[in-house]
C-alpha cells in the first residue's frame, strides 16, 4: 500500500492558526517533509509546528525546493535535477507505505511551491493519494489583523504578486480590494502607483501578521526607501 | 470593564477546519452571537461548532443582520431599524462585562456580514476592543479539494461576487485565475462567458468543499439548467 501524502498549511505564523485538522495529521503521521534552502525562513513551517506538537519520534526531511520567480527562468535543468532528487525522496517514503506530512506556510493553495512537487508527482504516479489541508492565508490573517474587509456585497477582489507592479494602476482602476504580496522589493515603485491613483491614504502595510515583531502601518509613505520585511503586503481598500 | 469582542471564522463546514484559536476561544467565552434570520444556513456557523464544542452553558445570541445586495439597496431603513437592535444587543452584553464571540463561517474578512456590525459598533464606541479571528475561506477550502492552485509565481488571482457577470470576460482576459463566488444564480451566463473565453474546460465547480455532501465537478456545462448550491463557486486556472 502506497502512503497518503497530506499537504498541510500551517497557517502565517502564530501556531494557534494552526486547524485542528492540521495539528491531527502531524501528530499521526511518522514523516514530515519539509522544504529547505531558501533564504526566507526556509524553516518557518518547521518552526511554527514545533511550538505546539513534539515531532522528535518522527522522521523529518528537509527537501530541496528550487523557486522559479516566474514561469519563464532560464536555469531550467538545474532546477530539474534538484526537483527530481526531492520527488524521488518523497516518492519512496510514500512507496515504502509510509503517510507523509509536507507542511507549507499559510495556505497550500495560495503561491506554495507545494504544487510544483505536486505536478512531478502525480506524472510519476497519477494514482497517488493526495489530501490537501487548508491553512489560513498571510492574506486573510494581514486583513483580521489590519481590521479590513477584503470584500463585502458585490465588491471585487485582485490579489497580485509584486513582480507586476507594472499592473497595479489598472488593477486598481477596476477593483475595490487590491492585495500586494512580497512588496519589500517593489515599495517606492508601488507608493509611486498609489499617489499617481490618490489612493495612498487608502492602503495598509502588514508585515508578519499574527507574529510577535508584526507592523501594521497606516501611513505608508513613512516606509519609503526602507528594508522590508519579506514576510509583507499591502492592501488597498478603496 | 467593557468585554471584548472576538470575531471567528469557523471555516467552511468542516468542524475540524476550525483553528486552535478558534476553539480556544470559543470554549472561553460566555456568551456566543451568530446571524439569524437568512434563508441560507443561517445558523451554519453554529450547527458547525456545535458538532466539536458543548455550548449548553453559554448565552447565544441570534441577531438579525440583514443583508445588502449590493451597496445601493433602496429599503436601507427598515435594514437599518433591525441593524441597530442587533448594535444594542451585543453592546449591551459587551457593556455589562462579558466577552463574546461572534461567528460567522469562512473568514471574517472575506465576504462575511460581520464588517456591517463592526463599522456600526466602532461608531458608538471607538475603543471598543475587538479581535478577528481568521478562520478558512471557502474559496482556500474548495481549491483544496479541487486540487487547484490558485496562484503560483508571478500569476494574479482575482475573486468576483457573481453580481458581476458582465466584468466576467474582461478579467478572464486578465488574470490567471478568476474565483466565482456563489455561482448558482448566474450559472448559465457564466458557461456563456467562459465559453466564449475558450476557457469552459479550465474551470471547476465545487459546492459545499470539505461538507459531505461535496460536490466537485471538472465538466461543469453538465450542470446548466440544473438547480445549484447557495455555497458553491467556480474557480477558473488557465
Amino acid at each position: 500500500m502506497t502512503g497518503t501524502l497530506y499537504v498541510i498549511g500551517v497557517g502565517p505564523g502564530d501556531p494557534e492558526l494552526l486547524t485542528l485538522k492540521a495539528a491531527r495529521i502531524i501528530r499521526e503521521v511518522p514523516c514530515i517533509c519539509v522544504p529547505k534552502g531558501r533564504e526566507e525562513g526556509s524553516s518557518l513551517a518547521l518552526s511554527i509546528v514545533k511550538k505546539i506538537i513534539s515531532l522528535d519520534s518522527k522522521n523529518i526531511i528537509e527537501a530541496h525546493f528550487p523557486m522559479r520567480k516566474t514561469k519563464k527562468s532560464s536555469d531550467m535543468s538545474e532546477l530539474d535535477t534538484k526537483w527530481n532528487e526531492t520527488v524521488a525522496t518523497v516518492m519512496g517514503v510514500l512507496d515504502s507505505g509510509t503517510d507523509m506530512a509536507f507542511i507549507t506556510i499559510g495556505d497550500p493553495t495560495v503561491y506554495s511551491t507545494f504544487f510544483y512537487l505536486y505536478y512531478r508527482l502525480l506524472e510519476l504516479n497519477p494514482s497517488l493519494t493526495i489530501e490537501i489541508v487548508p491553512g489560513i492565508s498571510s492574506i486573510m490573517a494581514s486583513a483580521a489583523r489590519a481590521k479590513i474587509s477584503l470584500g463585502l456585497a458585490d465588491e471585487k477582489i485582485a490579489v497580485l504578486p509584486a513582480t507586476y507592479a507594472d499592473d497595479i494602476s489598472a488593477v486598481l482602476a477596476h477593483f475595490d480590494t487590491v492585495v500586494l504580496m512580497k512588496v519589500h522589493k517593489v515599495f517606492d515603485r508601488i507608493i509611486l502607483e498609489l499617489d499617481k491613483a490618490g489612493l495612498t491614504n487608502k492602503a495598509v502595510y502588514i508585515s508578519r501578521a499574527g507574529m510577535d515583531d508584526e507592523e501594521v502601518i497606516h501611513n505608508i509613505t513613512m516606509l519609503r526607501g526602507k528594508e522590508l520585511n519579506y514576510f509583507s503586503m499591502v492592501i488597498v481598500k478603496k
